[in-house]
């Protein structure tokens, strides 16, 4: 018989077919594994894959008592309480940077959609307006690209990537993250000073307690009215309030976003503006990454039950 | 008094302020000259402004006999006569690569929506079904664009920044052109040999009668299921007939389109299916490339009006 592995979050039966093929998987659909499963057949696994961004803490862990892997199905395990796992003897392990590429390119299309404004675009030829001649919600030239000042927060795999499609595009590119990185664009030890300077943020920074809220209204008002705002990474690490509140009065021009403090995003005051682009968290979703970060799990349970180290541990 | 200028084509009146600065408009609003003006005011005309994509013919060039210049705002002249204007001895001058970056960034916009299906995305979030869980229009992963084979039909300067975009995004480029270019990417002699390789075409070619129509049923079949069209040149390229129906009954994939056979484009067929992006031919609208377009409009009639040749000539 397989090893069992337990699928703690909810997952499409298709992302999952290949680590099927491998291993005896227990689905919970996303349900409480207390309900899913009976606490007997709980007692004997040893593993499971969990999404990175779901919480997952000592009480789960506790429920499990046989359990030695959380594989994280991604690069986040920002929601896996690492400190329980380290005191539990849990390995944790991640899929890092199998999705930098897709996570990168999905930014790409958010600045793009918002600085060229493609969804009233579309609208306006779709609804008819442009063959009326309606007045056009474009009249009015945007920047262009060319020269604008793009601020990568965070330098990790994502970030250099954003940051070498940004620099394709005739942008100028810096950053901040906590420490200065090998990469040729500038450097701002403080993120303040990254934001004042540019008019396109990117936030490519790992979520945690330390990055919570950390764009907040005042760090809006930096960017002023001209900015724009691009999430790929987590919602915690925007005070969505202040955001809503900050488009709708144009203290910034305008935001994409892939990631909300709540997921899935309920739509509210965020969801009637013209000026945003909203993606349901779909920056890994493609299929070249998901090979890739399926790849990774294998590659973790498998280490784990031949007794090894993780093929791919948590780098904390 | 300024040397005075005709206004041929409809543009909005933002776009002449720097120009009119400097020489006296005489603005049409788009309307036929005659209807505009008397002909003893149109008799006195040395020189308009027109788009290059608007049909500008003998009937007009002798409507305005004291005519020597016809300058073009933007890249485009396929809509000027250039015989009848060779014969009648009148200088064609135009904004060669003004606008090159801000088509590029469009072209490269509508291919990250497409092929990440930004549109969808938007509507699922914002209309709720994300929150609700209903059936995703997502669920399906896209390729990504690591490794996706981008065609460039047409390598002069949009599509060298094509090119250029598309390699940063980590996908393979390959082009056709009339003639091999200096340019690090596999050439194709032959369309349809481009056509039959790549993902994603591109079209970025310089409109003309030899380009009439090129891509037509055939060229769809070629480019294949999985296939994206993604056209910011001109919609007389493409039969537009047999795109329409090459995305309705799945012959391709997806469609990002900012140019159409018929400008303003009515809504139609093509405004019904979610794989296409529309936009109203924006390719070259933001501010820094209108800055530059007047510099060559302003240039040109500066040089024609103090005897010399134009700053900018056609280059046919």
């Amino acid at each position: 018989m397989s090893d069992q592995v337990l699928v703690f979050s909810r997952f499409s039966k298709k992302l999952l077919a290949r680590i099927g093929q491998r291993f005896d998987l227990l689905d919970t659909y996303g349900a409480p594994p207390l309900e899913a499963f009976s606490a007997a057949q709980l007692a004997s696994i040893r593993a499971l894959i969990t999404a990175g961004g779901q919480p997952l803490g000592a009480d789960v862990m506790d429920a499990l008592p046989a359990l030695g892997a959380i594989v994280c199905y991604g690069t986040g395990y920002d929601g896996v309480d690492l400190a329980a796992a380290r005191a539990r003897n849990i390995a944790v392990g991640n899929s890092p940077a199998a999705n930098a590429a897709a996570v990168a390119d999905l930014a790409m299309a958010l600045l793009l959609a918002t600085e060229r404004r493609l969804l009233p675009a579309d609208q306006y030829v779709r609804g008819g307006g442009w063959a009326s001649a309606a007045a056009s919600p474009l009249m009015s030239a945007p920047r262009g690209l060319t020269g604008a000042r793009v601020g990568v927060y965070g330098m990790g795999e994502i970030g250099r990537k954003i940051a070498a499609r940004a620099a394709a595009f005739e942008m100028e590119v810096q950053y901040h993250s906590r420490s200065r990185h090998d990469v040729p664009y500038p450097y701002h030890a403080d993120l303040g000073d990254l934001v004042a300077w540019c008019d396109i943020l990117i936030i490519a920074v790992r979520a945690g307690a330390e990055t919570h809220h950390v764009v907040d209204a005042a760090m809006l008002r930096k960017l002023g009215a001209g900015g724009t705002l691009i999430n790929i990474a987590r919602g915690s690490v925007v005070d969505q309030a202040a955001l809503t509140a900050a488009l709708a009065d144009r203290t910034i021009a305008a935001a994409g976003l892939d990631v909300f403090e709540t997921e899935p995003h309920q739509p509210g005051a965020l969801s009637a503006l013209p000026t945003v682009v909203l993606t349901p968290h779909i920056g890994g979703h493609t299929a070249s990454s998901h090979l890739r970060m399926q790849d990774c799990v294998i590659a973790n349970l498998a280490a784990f039950f031949a007794g090894q180290p993780l093929a791919y541990p948590v780098q904390a």
